[in-house]
């Protein structure tokens, strides 16, 4: 096994290499301006790492874990746009750098660029490989629409909200996990469970993410603080205090004029007094703790073991 | 070969048992709606027929014709919120029946079942039919990005135009014919003739769609006259009256404020002036002149060549 960041390497001189066109221009750039910005490459190293575990030379899943970076961000240029986001990774969105034609076209360009790059060197498991990758894209299409459906609903329940971030971001590193199996010439069984350890990563990860966000130190964390309370985001945190805040305060604070630094500080006390940040770390442990023990039916080396439960615990603890 | 209208019929009924999930409401929905929105299912045609004309059962394409189809009918709700448009075929748009996220993210899902559909029963002609298809897509987005450039530019040239055109409408149609060539196992230069007979047609049709927003008659064409000449869109029409009016009136005209009714008459009359009609409808014959010539590289019976004549003539002459 490799170093997470000699992968990160790996999937970064792949993205310099894809030699996308130059003209038209106005399609292009948004595409390089969005590969460029600066991500954490997750989810192809997660694919790389998979494929090496089960014994392969890594390079046998480049194009697959490349096509999941692009699809990836794809996502996050559309989603920009529907969410009419200003910033993303501390640089303006496409739509703004840009316009919203631009961002919705160069995104169409990417999502069919990424299947193209799945299919590069594919061979017999090209079927397969678009079958998880399409399935996965539906997925996140249908998690996408939960999110907006539950921006104007306030009973939502935690096992929908868990269902849509599982199908929103979790399935997204379950694939990239299974890929990764996948091109490896794993087993179908083999491939489940490394899928299954990504989706469980991914379910933590996004309850950090929901944590970070009221908790985090802005220093370190790279955005604002507060900014789901602000938005009235239904995440966990705000999901649980609205059905067991008895005073009614979270309900009230909702959709309200406070001024912001009032309505965060309001909001973080309620979630403080029903010990949310202490039960939400029990549930994020609980997820690692699931993602490691599908580690355990893998037949992989020790070193690529450790390599998966370091990224878990990392996950788990990570501070932005 | 079959009737124009059998091949429809069959295409219809594939496209009822699509399916699709009921739930998410709002992401199934909007594709539900746009699939039943009343189109002329012209290319999802051309790849049953051309697929039978090469002497298999045109079922062996339906998947793969129903892909294109679901990909068209993509390319339709996307550049309608990128065109802000409030109507087509007769009903609201997708953003304006729901909104804008639910047209982005409903057509992103589209794209993905496309591929999805595409790969069914493709068996060994899956590699090949995603370059072709995928090809085909990232056409059309150069296509359309080039259409949006030419909004902001006076000096478009008629060779710019036509690149812009074939690409953005035409290729899809050159795909549709390949498509149902490649599906019957057919050589790569037949697929390729089928291809182009495909683009000349579509050249002939999107220049037979510019001269009737301008000079068709209201009650068949189903929609407004006029609508090119007062959005100021650089049609074939536009671009060579912007080159040969040496009075500068057709310049003026554009972005000015006269009323609409007074617009259409000078700016046709502008045209009349220049013999534009009789000109576009020379370069639409030779177009399908051209289109039928690639017909006669085509080892196909006579009925099947009788059958894409017949077509390529009536796009020339439709008044809708």
């Amino acid at each position: 096994m490799k170093e997470f960041d000699e992968y990160i390497s790996i999937v970064n001189k792949a993205i310099e290499n894809l030699k996308l066109p130059a003209n038209p221009a106005g399609l292009y750039d948004p595409i390089r301006y969005t590969l460029e910005c600066g991500g954490k490459r997750l989810r192809p190293v997660l694919a790389l790492a998979a494929c090496e575990a089960m014994g392969k030379d890594p390079m046998t899943a480049i194009h697959q874990a490349v096509a999941i970076e692009m699809f990836h961000n794809f996502t996050l240029l559309h989603d920009d746009v529907m969410d009419n986001a200003d910033v993303r990774r501390g640089r303006p969105t496409v739509h703004r750098k840009w316009d919203e034609e631009t961002a919705i076209l160069s995104g169409d360009a990417m999502l069919t660029t990424s299947t193209m790059l799945l299919a590069i060197k594919a061979g017999e498991n090209l079927a397969s490989a678009l079958d998880l990758f399409n399935g996965t894209a539906m997925n996140i299409y249908e998690g996408q629409q939960l999110d907006m459906d539950f921006e104007k609903r306030l009973d939502v329940s935690i096992e929908e909200y868990m269902e849509m971030i599982r199908l929103k971001t979790s399935v997204l590193l379950g694939c990239a996990c299974g890929m990764g199996a996948l091109m490896a010439q794993t087993p179908f069984e083999t491939q489940l469970q490394f899928f299954n350890y990504g989706v469980n990563l991914g379910l933590a990860f996004q309850l950090q993410d929901d944590y970070l966000d009221t908790y985090g130190d802005p220093k370190t964390f790279g955005k604002a603080i507060g900014g789901d309370i602000l938005n009235d985001k239904k995440t966990w945190l705000l999901i649980m205090a609205l059905k067991e805040d008895q005073t009614g305060e979270v309900r009230n604070l909702i959709g309200s004029d406070v001024p912001a630094e009032e309505k965060i500080n309001k909001v973080r006390a309620v979630y403080d007094r029903l010990g949310l940040p202490e039960r939400i770390h029990e549930l994020i442990r609980a997820y690692i703790d699931t993602a490691i023990s599908c580690l355990d039916q893998l037949p992989i080396p020790p070193d690529a073991r450790a390599f998966f439960i370091d990224l878990a615990l990392k996950s788990a603890t990570r501070n932005k």
